[in-house]
């Protein structure tokens, strides 16, 4: 399904020079994929879907030549970097360059709760090489080990650290981006403060990111929890309490119910069977006050420092998405949701959705700060029927009050929680990319108005 | 008003050795004071009151020997040390020992995240000393360059960094208390945890405190802030929206009705006549994000690091309850308030608060953390009429559903939200105080059982 002529791909490919680029169809394709199989619907949507080359710019310089190559010759661009998303972020829906920014991972610098950095640093060695200095990324997906800064700033919405920060959508949480044209001369714009909010969850169609400025937060020393209920509700009700508690620091909280961590492979030893439990990681200083306020309620199993380096599995890789990860990997049936749960009727929601879907949706929450208020956003993991039925089961939660930002769809839109792009959002794309060129077809509300 | 026969007095003086004492009436009546005549009322009931001689233990040791010399010859003993409490705390109902316990100032240690210190330490010292390891106290009352960590915890609720944290009452905000009971043979009890609360806001009736262990909180470069705003519910509005913004680090956000910021000495060029202001404490690196929330909305007159080393008025002495002495300085007919708006209605409590009493009460906020929630402590200052009307006043708040802990009665029950005393630090009283010597009167609940 390659989308450039011959011809194309030859103009196109002197006109880059001496950039790196891989025209192997087979380490294209593949390249051009990400978690989208999360979802049979994506599945079957996205299954097959192809760039034409893949081009990896080694500095900023090298985007922009790419860009305006692209522009000249009006060839499609999609941006991708560790390729962990799930809503197809990462494929290109008609072909043309795949632009693979991982090498411009430079620390360009740090301060006191600031860092510069380019777009496609992984975020676990971010926060390694910040260790030393005592800060750490304010948020980070379960996906930290392997994926990168830009691509979650550019895909994701929150995580791990939420809890504390709310999402990368409030203010402060992301300070700069800058960003490169897809023009014949591309321009460099430097978007700081709300603005940058231009470039988050746009999926990489609002311009091509090289660097991002990002607040920090002091860094930790983590202790992974695993704590043992007898009923889920249970778990939340004490998840709910220990996120409330303010004077007790912490970065995840996430009571999953039963049977889900029956799924668990290495931490099964400490999940019993038929039981709930809730993932924490609690600040070392703040771990005697979380097991005061726990009192007898369950029982702590694991207690161990967060260890996220390489060859090891922190328990944040239960969480978030990876728990349906852990699931897929035994049972390929299964599939989530991501929903978000209103803040002043939390507990009471959590427990009617879980009524109204025994053993079809298996709830696990993460708690978080959302528009400054505690709530949950949960990605359950559920026992697929078919397409029919998963679109009911939205529909049951969202007529409800629990929102949903639907996994199933590729568009910006469709996944957002507004079903619309931000204004500004689209009035900048036009500015950066007028001719549609970035992953045509992913924003389906823009159309080009220049041929 | 001295309670001590003199025989009683000498035969104390002769048990306690070489721990210094004074018994200079002048000396003694002035520190058997504290800041209760913001009070009117409290100024009436209290003034007068004294201790027969003021003792001043130099470690451990000295408080257990007198409080055995105090419990044998059954010598009332009131705890006292920076002496910056408004509700008579350190006011000796009964006359006896005045107990000055600033000599126990020691830093037993510091580890990452948690401090162990005398009870004493000043809390400017304890943060000058933690600079250089990168930590600083989560909060502290706008009374910190003179108040002790002790005092604090026996008397406060929370201040400066309780936007981040909560109050004193907060699972987490008190690690562990060491407290010496009052007895023939005192014991030395360490309350861990949830236990430790048997001390907090109890005026040193429940055990005499002499360490405290305490969480600390990451150093920032805290920038101090005016906003100036035409009206005041849009400096509440703003302040609300920045207190809710999880990603920009904060320690405090107080709007201050005008004509209050008239009064402000040093801080009037920076306050515009008749305009309301916002007092922020914002950490360098959010600053940014601070501004670009603001948007056009207020206008920056003052913006300048935080400095509260001597000579220096950092702007959190212009919020929680140094905005009233800011008021007193020049006009002693004022007095104030202590007001929780609620968490769910909170914009439109303090309008209706505003609106009902126009010019007799002057809001100021501070937005806190409360069970997780942010919401507003108020501390407005009244033009003070009567007793009748502050009365009238406390119960039209009340009434309408925005509580009040009344810093106008003495006793820890009637200033309390709930009147009434926590059954554990009842019950703990009667644990470490059996004869009720500790400030006898200032927990009207107590009844002693032992003769």
């Amino acid at each position: 399904m390659n989308a450039l002529s011959s011809s194309t791909l030859a103009s196109l490919i002197a006109d880059l020079g001496d950039i790196p680029t891989v025209t192997d169809a087979k380490i294209v394709r593949r390249r051009s994929r990400d978690f989208f199989w999360y979802s049979p619907i994506l599945n079957e949507q996205l299954d097959g879907k192809s760039a034409d080359l893949i081009v990896a710019p080694r500095d900023e310089a090298d985007v922009v030549r790419v860009a305006a190559a692209c522009a000249r010759h009006r060839v499609p661009l999609t941006v991708r970097a560790g390729g962990t998303g799930n809503y197809g972020q990462a494929v290109p829906l008609e072909g043309g360059v795949l632009l693979d920014v991982m090498a411009l991972a430079t620390i360009e610098w740090t301060k006191p709760g600031i860092m510069r950095v380019g777009v496609g640093a992984k975020m676990n060695a971010i926060d390694t090489e910040l260790q030393s200095s005592g800060w750490e990324l304010r948020m980070h997906p379960s996906t930290k080990r392997t994926a990168t800064i830009g691509g979650f700033v550019a895909g994701g919405s929150g995580g791990i650290g939420s809890v504390n920060y709310g999402g990368l959508r409030e203010p402060g949480n992301i300070l700069a981006a800058r960003v490169v044209t897809v023009e014949e001369e591309p321009r460099i714009i430097e978007l700081r403060g709300d603005a940058a909010q231009k470039i988050n969850r746009t999926y990489g169609t609002t311009g091509i990111i090289t660097a991002l400025e990002m607040p920090l937060a002091p860094a930790w020393k983590w202790i992974d929890v695993v704590v043992v209920f007898d009923d889920f509700m249970e778990a939340t009700a004490f998840g709910y309490e220990a996120a409330l508690a303010d004077g007790i620091v912490k970065k995840v909280l996430a009571p999953i119910t039963s049977p889900l961590p029956s799924y668990f492979g290495a931490l099964k030893p400490y999940c019993p069977d038929d039981k709930s439990i809730l993932i924490a990681m609690i600040a070392e200083p703040s771990l005697e006050s979380f097991k005061s306020l726990l009192g007898g309620r369950g029982t702590i199993t694991l207690e161990t420092p967060t260890d996220d380096s390489p060859g090891q599995v922190p328990l944040y890789e239960y969480t978030w998405n990876h728990t349906t990860l852990q699931v897929l990997k035994s049972d390929r049936s299964v599939t989530y949701l991501q929903c978000l749960y209103p803040h002043d009727r939390l507990l009471e929601k959590v427990a009617e959705m879980r009524d109204l879907f025994p053993d079809e949706v298996l709830q696990h929450l993460e708690f978080i700060r959302f528009n400054g208020r505690v709530t949950c956003s949960g990605l359950p993991v559920v026992r697929y029927r078919d397409a029919d039925r998963l679109n009911e089961i939205i529909r049951l939660h969202e007529e409800r009050g629990v929102y949903i930002a639907n996994p199933h769809v590729f568009t910006v839109e469709d996944g957002s929680r507004y079903k619309r792009i931000e204004a500004d959002q689209l009035g900048f794309k036009h500015e950066v990319d007028p001719y549609g060129l970035l992953n045509p077809g992913k924003m389906r509300s823009f159309t080009s108005t220049r041929p």
